[in-house]
């Protein structure tokens, strides 16, 4: 065999054994180090090729898609600086828990460390934010490839194994990097694998069929990037607690109608009210999944520190950052809706989480027609969605989110990075997310973090997409204003507020995307129901951020008078 | 003491340190968890600080900023995947030795690996490329503060000693953040530090004496970013070898008249000739700094394996990827031009070397008379700067600058990023050297460089600054073309070329600067020459990649004859 000969066979079994292993799509970006396996993708049947030109955007990218389809996704960069720009999006991979096979080209050996250009040290580059790195043997006729499908099974099945995460396979390839393309190539045939089930204990079981018998118990819904199936809502229709449903849960879209009044879609601001609080102390809490997104509720559960509070999270690594959490069973979320449970009467604690949603959702409704700020608009956004994804900035965003959407039938699915809550990568993935998806999907953004990845458009003019962009403008970071900092007015607006006067209507046109200016409700509707006719529509909507925080405030107002009135 | 004057007293003697140490520039991102250190860096006298909110280009910026300046530059984030943006400039600092003080915010331990908001694990974060990473101890009262100043000494210490590099300081910080602006901070009595000086041994200094008075040897200047010196050109013309000058050597301008002749800038055209290469075989080669770029130049290097390869290099970590160096002075290269040497005689081989030169850019001038493709272009650019810093691309905008760069008088200064030689941050290092320099700055570069890093545009909007940006838009990758890859037709355009079909118009009236589309010289010169009126001026060259390539290969060709007939 020659070594172009073997060079190619080394790269088709590398493809092939991804593949045999489940993975479905590779983002590769342009290098040359890199351009053996880039042409073995290209050839490889079975697997997709994305590409982006901007190795941070080609990561988040991948991210999206990896997060949506729940299947791993490879990574392919050339060796130098390319690979550190995947840092950011490993990083949130690693703590969302995300199935990445991030593959590095690299120098040989002997071009490391002596100045030649593109090589850097990339052994062990991304540290402990991925959950396995191998430099991988120079692929030589010395090196027979036997070990090569058993490194690559080991990486995906580590990627895949809960907590799910990045791996990170770095590939040293010498020149010529060119392959032979008509060469064929057979599978080697790959290693067998039977993976593991997260099963609850007997000792869990018994446990959690004493806990989840008791009348007054918060049933706590953190995210689930999976569709939740017939099981799970059976099971909280048995059990008949109050569901606090977090916006990235999947409990607020796709509800089963015989569950509607179970699902609380309010908590975020009934916690706020001090008479609320009082009154509904639970007796224990469960929770599934990461802590949610709403401060309130981390606050109210530290506050109170209830006496039982089981996690049920699949890894050693357990979410509870006010270290309030008593029990934590060590199973797939899946085991706890598959688990036999008596059918709960319905309890009167029940009926007033109930109410008092149902009170939350009318003030919500007088509140969106007197006013016009971003919460408003965004509540409006959320209601014309319909067979979409939804994908969600950090920030405020994903705290409208948590106010303004309303447990819905409608068939929707929201996604957002909250495994470290960068503002980083998000327009990336939400094109990784429609990809996964293949429908209509919609992101909803500040503008700092859509200025931060814009370059995650270039995915627009490489691949067919439909993505609607909704750009929450207040020029600068709207969340200061609800810190402490914003008390503080020397340097808030240098610092904080960091105003950059930019709008987006000049960044749609370069790269062909349709686009509409938006200052009211009317203009809003009229722009999200007009017939798309571009793979992206961006629709930027132009806010106040002084006046955001003030109407805010008189929400939480009306809705402590409603309680008052109606409920207490 | 209140916890809110501790901390105050805290990162008021941060700065305040820094400042004393030479740091002179912050650049800061905005965020919450570095709200304390943010208001210091506000209120620090001496310390200018400069904003942006992509943290990648932040980086790259303080970068550019550092490496013009030859003083470290502070960079401040916020804890989470803020940090991990960083990375890219961090990689490329380490190889390219800039010092960085790059300072991490961080949530306190107790938040860490407990599924908190924005926290990820920060210590050691950016693994083997920073040179020192230290976390602070909590700024809390129990620690006094004594260590403060020592650990800030030690890490711009660090940064600045030989090789220089990037350093990391993680800083935890507890809620609440802020500080009282109105507390008066006096100096603790920094230390008093005498840095070392690298100079020749004496072992090193008969050695080289004895070399440098051989008849036929090579000086090969690689990057200095430092201005050269009088000695210098004293040196090299008491030394009558030709100089081989890289584009980044600081040789190629500024040149001092007297030694004209001695200066070697076509050494990359002509050493793609053969019987040039066979006639001009030296019995020694001393190189100071890294390896130029030019590969014809390695090459040779390599097949000649010169007998005596002496490379001056202040660190350990010896630049030679053809492991052709034979000795090792391991010392800064004042101290070779301080070395007192006798002047040589004028000799044939170095006349041999100026009649060559000469020949190749007669060759030159007829060639961009005649044709109008991207190199063409280049020359004329090139010609019209004086008074400027320019900051080139990697890939073809380096290698044009190789080849078409001719030695001047002129006051300029050329920057790239030639650590790791990405094409990522290289409009924000751009930014970076414009706000060091302080002068008209000019960015030469490819559009996917340009594209990669348009976020570092936004710094436009939130300082003064000056820069051209000349765009060598050839859609596409233009380095691949000269690269084997560009044989095999099968997934050329879709791995390599990778044509965006994006063009820069829109992007410059997004960001409010000037913009020109250029096709021709004469549209290329009256851009070039037109008044600025804006604080970005974006000329968008179109060439075409296969033109370029056909039309580079025809100036080799008319070199070659011209060789024949003039100089054999």
């Amino acid at each position: 065999m020659t070594n172009r000969e073997f060079l190619t066979e080394y790269v088709s079994a590398f493809t092939h054994s991804l593949v045999h292993l489940g993975v479905k799509n590779a983002v590769v970006s342009p290098g040359s180090r890199s351009t053996p396996l880039a042409y073995a993708c290209m050839k490889q049947e079975g697997l997709k090729v994305y590409r982006q030109i901007d190795e941070r955007s080609a990561a988040y990218f991948a991210l999206g898609l990896a997060k949506a389809s729940g299947a791993p996704v490879m990574l392919l960069c050339t060796s130098g600086t390319a690979a550190a720009n995947y840092f950011p999006a490993i990083v949130e991979a690693y703590y969302a828990r995300v199935p990445l096979i991030v593959v590095t080209a690299d120098r040989p050996p002997e071009l490391r460390d002596v100045g030649a250009p593109q090589a850097i040290n990339q052994i062990n580059l991304f540290g402990s934010h991925v959950k396995w790195s191998v430099d991988m043997p120079m692929p030589e006729q010395e090196n027979r490839l036997d070990f090569l499908g058993r490194h690559l099974h080991r990486s995906v099945a580590s990627a895949k194994t809960e907590p799910k995460g990045p791996v990170h396979i770095n590939v040293p390839f010498r020149e010529p990097l060119r392959i032979d393309f008509d060469q064929n190539y057979e599978s080697h045939g790959e290693i067998v694998h039977f993976e593991a089930e997260h099963s609850l204990s007997s000792a869990a079981e018994n446990f959690l069929q004493e806990i989840l018998a008791q009348p007054k118990g918060l049933f706590v819904m953190g995210e689930m990037t999976e569709k939740l199936p017939d099981e799970f809502w059976k099971f909280i229709q048995k059990l008949q607690w109050p569901v606090l449903a977090d916006p990235l849960s999947n409990v607020r879209t796709n509800i089963d109608p015989s569950c509607k009044e179970l699902i609380i879609d309010s908590y975020d601001a009934l916690l706020k009210n001090e008479s609320f609080k009082e009154a509904m102390v639970p007796d224990m809490v469960v929770r599934v999944g990461p802590q949610p997104v709403s401060k309130p509720l981390s606050l109210y559960l530290t506050a109170i520190k209830p006496e039982t509070y089981v996690v049920i999270d699949e890894s050693p690594m357990l979410r509870d950052a006010q270290s309030v959490v008593t029990h934590h069973i060590q199973a797939s979320a899946e085991s706890l809706w598959r688990m036999p449970i008596e059918a709960n009467p319905e309890t009167d604690y029940r009926m007033k989480w109930a109410k008092a949603s149902e009170i939350y959702w009318q003030v919500v409704e007088r509140h969106c027609n007197d006013e016009k700020d971003e919460g408003v608009l965004a509540k409006l956004f959320f209601d014309e969605l319909e067979g979409n994804d939804l994908v969600v900035g950090s920030s405020m965003p994903i705290r409208d989110v948590d106010t303004f959407f309303k447990a819905t039938e409608r068939d929707i699915r929201i996604f957002a990075n909250r495994g470290a809550n960068g503002i980083d990568g998000v327009v990336s993935t939400a094109f990784g997310v429609q990809a996964a998806g293949n429908r209509p999907t919609y992101l909803f953004i500040g503008d700092l973090s859509f200025l931060h990845d814009m370059n995650g458009l270039i995915a627009s003019k490489m691949q067919a997409t439909d993505l609607t962009v909704v750009i929450m403008n207040n020029d600068g970071g709207g969340i200061f204003s609800y810190l402490p900092q914003s008390q503080e007015e020397r340097h808030f607006e240098e610092l904080f507020g960091t105003p950059t006067g930019l709008t987006f209507g000049d960044a749609a046109k370069m790269y062909n995307a349709e686009y509409a200016a938006v200052e009211t409700k009317e203009q809003l509707v009229e722009a999200l129901r007009s017939e798309k006719q571009k793979q992206v529509k961006i629709i930027e909507v132009f806010t106040d951020r002084q006046e955001n925080v003030v109407v805010h405030r008189k929400l939480w107002e009306q809705l402590n008078e409603e309680l008052l009135k109606q409920w207490m």
